[in-house]
C-alpha cells in the first residue's frame, strides 16, 4: 500500500517539474531533479508516457507534459459547480463594465483561474483560464485570503514576491489590507502585480456561508480609477456579481 | 517495479473514470467499477486528493477530478510547439472566413482540440480547448485519419457511431473518403456529425514532413456551402492556413 502511493507522489512531482522552469527534461534532469535512481524515474515516466501524461520529443528524447492533462482539466472544468454557476454572470459583468472579468478558486498556494470573460471590444486578449495568480498581490488573491483560512494561512507562509513597487510584501501592511478588505467587502490590485494594470474583486459565498471563490474585474488602470480613485460604478458592479453568483450557489441573501 | 506502475495505471483509470459518465462518484462505486477492493481505490484516491488531482465533496463525499489538472492542462498548453506556431495564423483564417477556427491532434480514439479562434462576430460562443472530437466524422478527424497512420489504425478500430443520417460508418465508404482526402488535400464534415454545421480542413506537416495535426473552419452549412457546393474561397483559405502553419513548423515549401 505505502509503496503504491509512494509511486503516485512521484509521478504528481514528475509532472509539477514538467510544469515549471524548463518543462522539457531529459531522464537524467528529471531522476536527478527528484533524487530517483534513473530506472526508477524511467519506469515511472514510461506509464506515465502510456496514459498520456507524459511526451516524450522523438528527436530529443526529453520529456514534456501530454495532451491527457489537458483533456482532463476541461473535464474537470465541466463539473466545476461554482464555475457553471458563475458563466452568465460573469458575462453580465463584462458587459456592464467593459472590462475582462476572472473567476477564481483558492489552488495550492495560489489563485487557479477557472473562468475568463474577455474584454468586450475587440483587441486581441489571451485566454488565461487554468493560470495561476499570486495571493498576495492581486485583487482575487485579497480576496480569497481575507475570508478563506486556508488561503490566509497559505499567504502568510509564502514568500510574497515583489512585482512592482507598489506589491505590498510586508506581512503587518498586508494583514491591514485583509483587514479592509472584510470590512469594505472587496479588494483593489493598483498596479501591485502588473504596472499599468488595476482590478477590483469581492468574494463568493456558498449555501454555508463559506469562501468558495472570487469573481473580479481587470484593466487599465486608467479606466478603472478616476481621479485616484476607483470608480464606485465598477466596485458596485463586481460586488453585484459575487452576491448573484453567491445567491445561485444558495447563499441567503441576508 | 511493476508494483508501481500498476498503482500509476490504476490512477490513471480512477482519474478517466472521473472524466467520463457520471463524474461525481463515491468510493465503492470507484472500487467496483475498476474491479479494486476497497481499501486499494481508498489509498489511491487519498493520494490523488493529497496532490489535488481530485478533489471530495464535503458534503456527499463523492470525488470528482481536481483543480491541478487544469493547471497542468493549461501548462500542457503553453509547451504546445505546433499551437504556438499556428496562433496568428489561426487567427488570420477566423478574418478571412468569418468562421470559427478549431486546431486538431490525435489524442488516443479521437480528435484533441488544441487552439479554437471564435467566429468574429458578437454572438456568445462556448471555448472548445480540450473537448475531443470523433475522428471518423469530422472534418479535423478525417485529415489525421488520412494522412496519420495512427489515427488510421483508430478509425478502423473504432465503432464510427453515428451522429446524423450523413455520418460515414461503414469501413469501405470511409476509406474511399479518406483516399479522396488525401487525393485533394483537405477533408470536409456536411451536417455528419453535427445537423446544420459543416467543417473543413486541412493537413499540418512538420519538417519531417510527418502530419502533426489539422486546422479547420466549422460554421452554419449555409455559410460554408453555397448552391449544394463547399464554397471554393474557404477551401482555399483553410488549405492555405494549413500550409503557412507547416511552413513555420520547417517543412518544406515543395
Amino acid at each position: 500500500m505505502a509503496r503504491n502511493i509512494q509511486s503516485l507522489e512521484r509521478a504528481a512531482a514528475m509532472l509539477r517539474l514538467l510544469a515549471g522552469g524548463e518543462r522539457r527534461l531529459g531522464l537524467s534532469d528529471i531522476a536527478s531533479s527528484l533524487g530517483l535512481a534513473k530506472g526508477t524515474a524511467h519506469g515511472i515516466l514510461r506509464t506515465l508516457q502510456q496514459e498520456g501524461f507524459v511526451e516524450q520529443d522523438d528527436a530529443s528524447g526529453r520529456y514534456q507534459l501530454g495532451a491527457e492533462l489537458l483533456r482532463l482539466g476541461t473535464t474537470y472544468l465541466d463539473v466545476h459547480e461554482l464555475r457553471a454557476r458563475a458563466l452568465v454572470w460573469a458575462d453580465d459583468l463584462a458587459r456592464a463594465s467593459g472590462e475582462s472579468v476572472y473567476l477564481g478558486v483558492l489552488h495550492q498556494q495560489g489563485v487557479l483561474i477557472v473562468h475568463h470573460v474577455f474584454r468586450p471590444d475587440d483587441s486581441r486578449q489571451v485566454l488565461e483560464i487554468g493560470v495561476m495568480q499570486p495571493l498576495h498581490s492581486t485583487a482575487l488573491g485579497k480576496v480569497l485570503s481575507a475570508y478563506d483560512p486556508v488561503a490566509h494561512s497559505e499567504v502568510v507562509d509564502s514568500d510574497r514576491k515583489t512585482f512592482t513597487e507598489r506589491t505590498i510584501s510586508g506581512l503587518q501592511e498586508l494583514e491591514n489590507v485583509l483587514a479592509l478588505t472584510r470590512a469594505r467587502g472587496y479588494a483593489a490590485d493598483v498596479e501591485e502585480t502588473w504596472e499599468g494594470v488595476a482590478s477590483i474583486a469581492a468574494p463568493i459565498h456558498d449555501r454555508r456561508r463559506m469562501p468558495v471563490g472570487a469573481v473580479g474585474i481587470t484593466g487599465a488602470v486608467e479606466r478603472i480609477r478616476r481621479d485616484e480613485e476607483l470608480r464606485p460604478e465598477l466596485i458596485a458592479s463586481v460586488r453585484d456579481c459575487a452576491r448573484a453568483i453567491s445567491r445561485d450557489l444558495g447563499a441567503a441573501r441576508f
